[in-house]
């Protein structure tokens, strides 16, 4: 088989160019607002700066090297990613300090994790298991520079991590004695509101790291959810959030942000009108995605407050109009919707549309989607 | 700005290659069993040809050209599309029959529609407004060989459509009238048991239609969760369904196929075990889809029947053992997952891997992914 039998059309002959206006843009699509995705990358900084806390942003909402390289000349310390190939596409493109906060495992993942890190200098990785260390361990043995590996502690929020403080001082300790790793910290995705646990979980694994003399490079907390309750957690060293550099509804919900702060809308257009409570758009699962994340329906329709997106199917979304909002938006009207979840909604397109008032500015390839692992 | 600047990188290096084993295939990605695939094909185009119907498979659940040969080789009359970039792509591998089953909004995507309907012969699209209606005729107005236009109805599916047969034979006579356009049929997506009225409303519109001397040349009726009912709906001339090809947890539950007919398999390993009832796999919602169909959980883990995927976050999915399947999996054990909906998952990759008992077969790019509309 031949890479050309591989290769795929894209949707570069639909997108629009700098100095295009945002009308002509085809919907549906995701676009982003330059003004507010400044102040939202501004604002999570200042206040980590003034909490004294590194910052690290998560990619996977944006998955965009170019808004990687403004998250780090605002402060940010270094980025964090879920897989390795999102973190081979942001070394491309210059980015040294790289914490892949997963469970590498199997031999070509592995091998490449190696690869990654002899190019870079500051590659990290996570474990929760003794099998997780063996597995780095037996490809970086003999490294002359190890591996940093932290340990994910689970704190509440019920995913992966060790289960106790003991156990994680156990595993550091077996990173730290293990060839070609080096223990490098500790590592949370807590529950929303967890600070207190997290806390507390901390302490004493810190007291158990250093009864056996193991220093702990690093406490890194994380999460959209639990961004503005970094203070609270006054053991880490450094806080992971990724959403809030676009912001959605779930971030307006926790009272992170306001309206006015979500960068992201979803642009769609009005293809019918079937009732005078129902109108039906362009936009479905494969532009804002299933993703409810509690809310009972699909995104905040602007402009129209009684209007609810209450089904979508893939390539249409219903909304019931209620009543309150006049006749409700006609054919052909270009609606904006701030999607429930942005980081999805950046997952179903290959390139992202900016804007600033309404003028596009850039169009980003995203970089990093689709690579699979 | 250049094209360059806007490519983005591929999977193609992650792909395996003909001849490879399954058990190489880095996960998470959803696979295809090639002799469960051309079952499904053949057995749906044998209930179909048993009813006398024609058969129009649509693409959405594929997106690949290669499968749409497959499905017009076995018997499909031809394909239906949601989107024009879809068709496109479609008739670019040379298939003429498209039915475009979406009201066709704005400048641009009329314009790319009349330059593909000189392009094939069988192009039709559908319209439930006499807004829809006038927007084709404003650009197709003139042309020597008239766009067949169908009229979506509403019989209860609560999407788009006219609401009443009187509506559906006012809208056929518009478009009848209507310059460049001819009266192509009645077309529509029903609610799930709806069989009678939908043979309700088509005979009220056909005997409206037959009253002002319109002749219907098709009557189009769909839906996989509607497909073995399809003989109820006597009227009809012809059904469209997708999900059929690959089949998935939705299909199984609605009583059209068995686990056995399942042929996409989601692809995943284990990458913690917290606890002796929690497996965590590096499948998410970048991997499922968060679409639910009303299910509870999020896939069918093969294997394990006492597993429920009871939580996604984007790359992990979170899997309650419960009791009774003895320890359960290992760390970096592979697992396969039939989703509960396979049409959004297919939509997450850009290439799609085929094997036959365990050996890859082929890679096919999902060409329509990603094209936006």
């Amino acid at each position: 088989m031949s890479i050309a039998t591989r290769s795929r059309p894209t949707d570069e002959p639909l997108l629009p160019r700098p100095g295009d206006r945002l009308e002509s843009v085809s919907t549906p699509r995701p676009v982003i607002d330059e003004d507010r995705l400044a102040g939202n990358i501004a604002r999570v900084q200042r206040y980590m700066d003034a909490q004294g806390l590194s910052f690290r942003p998560h990619i996977k909402t944006h998955k965009i090297p170019a808004l990687a390289h403004e998250q780090i000349a605002a402060g940010a310390r270094g980025i964090n990613c879920q897989k390795i190939t999102e973190a081979e596409i942001f070394a491309d493109a210059g980015i040294e300090d790289i914490l892949i906060t997963f469970n590498i495992w199997g031999a070509e993942k592995l091998a490449r994790l190696l690869s990654l890190h002899r190019r870079i200098a500051g590659l990290k990785a996570t474990a929760d298991s003794a099998e997780t260390v063996a597995g780095l361990s037996g490809v970086f043995a003999g490294e002359s520079r190890p591996l940093p590996v932290l340990v994910e502690c689970d704190t509440g929020g019920g995913r992966c991590g060790v289960q106790s403080p003991e156990d994680a001082v156990a595993l550091a300790a077996r990173i730290h004695a293990a060839d070609g790793l080096a223990f490098g910290g500790l590592m949370t995705y807590p529950r929303t509101g967890g600070a207190a646990e997290v806390e507390a979980f901390f302490a004493a694994t810190l007291a158990g790291l250093s009864a056996r003399g193991l220093d702990c490079p690093a406490i890194s907390n994380g999460g959209t959810p639990s961004l503005f309750d970094a203070h609270l957690v006054t053991s880490a060293t450094e806080h992971r959030a990724g959403t809030y550099i676009y912001n959605d509804r779930s971030t307006v919900r926790a009272g992170h942000c306001g309206e006015e702060d979500c960068a992201m809308h979803v642009l769609a257009t009005v293809v019918s009108r079937p009732t005078a409570t129902r109108a039906v758009i362009d936009a479905g699962t494969k532009a804002l995605t299933s993703d409810l994340l509690g809310f009972a329906d699909h995104g905040l329709v602007l402009g129209y407050p009684n209007a609810r997106i209450v089904g979508l199917s893939e390539e249409h979304g219903v909304i019931d109009l209620g009543a309150g909002d006049g006749a409700g938006p006609a054919i052909g009207e270009r609606l904006r919707i701030v999607p429930n979840h942005t980081c999805v909604v950046s997952n179903l397109f290959d390139h992202m549309i900016f804007h600033r008032d309404g003028i596009v500015t850039r169009v980003e390839p995203v970089a990093a989607r689709g690579l699979v692992w």
